[in-house]
């Protein structure tokens, strides 16, 4: 059984994410994959006759009224050569929402269903085109949000972790050893002595677990350090510094789905680096207890953030109130953008600022004047976050990373229950379960669910 | 030119929406396309020596630091067969945006230029490949956002307008009778019956006119009829069956991007028709002046909606506000949903709206009772608008309604002004100019801008 359905079944999904978009692709993988197409396209026989792996332009049409649905560039794969190792086709066909979703319901009225998440990968693995580690390192390199996060993906991609396996067998031989020490009698001088090396070994595991785990931790934390809030008082030109820094960047970044309902976000991509730039409300006194809950919230976006732009107009003196809250930001990553240098020069905020220890830039956001000290500052301080980054060696994931702290803490007992052999050979026999499930060697289809329903469909 | 860049030069944009997905495609256009590609690729020989539409397995690196980035299948194009018409490369890559904008940058480094709006569109435009008619017909089938709206891109890409020419033809006869008129005496008899001829011509196609501005009309309108707003009183469950009427259909729509800042709103499929569904917030009296404001943008979301769910709870009776805001509601389509009948009988509340004249359904959002009750509902209430709907012959788009506009004041004017000849004769010019607009045919630089500003990054 792949996924909640018979192996045999054909299945169909959108493979691109959905918006209005140039192109997308519509992915067939099955047994009846090819006579599946053929009852949806004009040209069957052209399909038929074409060669593997070639693409063919195709007219769709709706599978019940033969009404023409799209033109489209379609290529087959045939079994086992493809990425189910199932018969597949892959439709290329213009991106528009509407049509994706009357292809699809064409495809799946003509005899397929519709994947579930995963659905495509899980059968790669059945088929053993592709292992688990491999597999997840797809979906880690598809959901990265950072640098890192990517990084980590690739590597589990390109080189899967060794570690993994030498640790396995290290915990095997301990446990071995253990299992020895319950066998015989504990006055033996031979072993006492292989009790005493077989601590050092778990000794070393253990602290190899805590280094991977402590790596992943900081991957993970780094996350916050690329947030980037735009802060200050209301009409200082929050807002036209996010849209400016959003535009000079959009030619590649697009606009992502990123709004949240309460403060504006948006993903982008500066000099290499994947920023999520914040647009939080203007902080002042207020009675209102929604505008109040807003204010709570841009609070809290100053706490995760990694830095914090406080914009400042020029054209006013600081505030009690602002120097207050700036003040209470100390010991984050701040930079003062003392704005409209248009209409006032920024000197005196400038002198001020320094005097509170913070570094700060004069720019005019309507002339577009000296943004790239801001961009400076901003690729600067994650700069300084990145070279605290290792990658780690095994803890790739997360998935890997809490089976890996359940290893560790069951490498822990072991250890604590040293004195006691049956106790400790009982934690470390658990440990080596949880190791292994990172392979998915348990070959258990509730622990294979879990991890697919994770992935997106179409994939 | 094309677009602003030189021709010569190679352009590159990612072709799918943004979005964790498993799947996107990266687009390459111009005459240093292969050079380009080869030098972001591991497997330089097996891409040179590739047969043309012919997909093959590629590893894409960076172009500076040659680390790898992604495993990805590409396929060349050979001018002139190919979308644009110049030598292309379609890269198939994992779907994260991480990796996605990766390989762009990577292509960008390795020589091509970020491609603006449409700019492959216009490039296939100058390369003959596709008429503007054409092009503007596969935006329409993007941007699609209604059934009826997709019919008539669809009716333009399949089948440019004839009448378009015909028209033409007409007010261009018309224009040489009028010229005519002018040049000999008005007395001349058979000048009269010509002139009295042209005139019912005139009017004739004055009413053609007419009638396609008003199909056109009713199908921009019946994008409202497609909202479906769920209101009523906070607590009734409004929430609750608007994410169930999601979840129902999501197999096929999945999520799409369509979350507004205040209303929380998501296109949906339903029985084959694409529709807004709308959360709004409860109605209630507030002092608060935010609150105030979104209950406003509610009010508002009503007067657009083709169909309104007001939802009310079994257990509590309709209270004067909810009786009064539910009779302002009268002239709209209107159900009335009564949930939580797991708790409480629906039957009194259901005999008061029966005494109001609106039709009223027992569920339960939580036991997933009857629901199929509000989707019939919604499906007959479409059908009904749906009905009335007829697709233009010529005003397929935005832009041929205004143009279209355009030559029907114009051919007004003429009418108006037929007793004297010279103004009617500069007004029938000005109208065929601006059905010839149309065609694109002025083959204006300024135009053809304004139209390809409109299209998406990718196409």
């Amino acid at each position: 059984v792949a996924g909640n359905m018979p192996r045999s079944e054909t299945i169909a999904a959108v493979a691109t994410a959905r918006g209005k978009s140039a192109l997308a692709i519509i992915r067939i993988s099955g047994s009846d994959a090819f006579k599946i197409f053929s009852r949806i396209v004009l040209n069957t026989k052209t399909f038929i006759s074409a060669p593997a792996r070639y693409i063919g332009l195709y007219t769709i049409v709706d599978s019940k009224t033969k009404e023409i649905i799209d033109e489209v560039t379609a290529v087959k794969y045939l079994a086992p050569k493809s990425f189910t190792g199932e018969n597949m086709v892959e439709i290329i066909c213009h991106g528009g929402t509407c049509i994706v979703d009357e292809i699809t319901e064409s495809i799946i009225s003509a005899g397929a269903r519709p994947a579930g998440r995963g659905a495509f990968t899980r059968r790669a693995l059945e088929n053993k085109k592709i292992d688990l580690i491999k597999a997840e390192a797809i979906r880690g390199m598809i959901e990265s949000s950072s640098n890192f996060d990517l990084a980590c993906a690739r590597k589990l991609y390109n080189q899967p972790p060794v570690f993994l396996k030498e640790w396995r067998e290290t915990l095997i031989n301990i446990l071995a050893e253990v299992e020895a020490i319950i066998e015989y009698e504990e006055e033996d001088e031979n072993i006492a002595k292989i009790k005493e090396k077989s601590l050092e070994k778990l000794d070393k595991i253990i602290k190899k677990l805590e280094k991977e785990i402590k790596k992943r931790e900081k991957i993970r934390n780094v996350e916050n350090y690329l947030k980037v809030v735009i802060a200050g008082p209301a009409n200082a030109g929050k807002s036209s510094l996010f849209n400016l820094l959003l535009g000079q960047n959009r030619s590649i970044v697009h606009d992502d789905p990123g709004t949240t309902r309460d403060l504006i976000s948006e993903n982008v991509w500066i000099c290499g680096y994947h920023l999520q730039l914040i647009d939080s409300a203007g902080i002042r006194s207020t009675i209102h207890e929604i505008e109040k809950q807003g204010i709570e919230r841009s609070r809290e976006a100053y706490k995760k953030a990694g830095l914090i732009i406080w914009v400042t107009d020029a054209s006013e003196p600081f505030s009690k109130e602002e120097i207050d809250e700036i003040n209470s930001l100390k010991g984050k990553e701040i930079i003062c953008v003392i704005n409209k240098t248009d209409i006032c020069s920024g000197k005196r905020k400038f002198d001020i600022a320094k005097k509170m220890d913070i570094e700060a830039v004069e720019i005019s956001v309507k002339e577009n004047r000296k943004i790239e000290l801001v961009t400076g500052k901003i690729v600067s301080a994650i700069k300084r976050v990145s070279e605290e980054i290792e990658i780690p060696d095994m803890f790739l994931n997360e998935r890997y990373e809490e089976k890996g702290k359940e290893v560790y803490k069951e490498t822990c007992f072991a250890r604590k229950e040293w004195g006691r052999p049956e106790i400790a050979a009982y934690h470390l026999r658990n440990g080596i379960n949880r190791l292994e499930e990172i392979f998915g060697k348990k070959d258990d289809e509730e622990i294979l669910d879990k991890i697919f329903s994770k992935f997106c469909i179409g994939k």
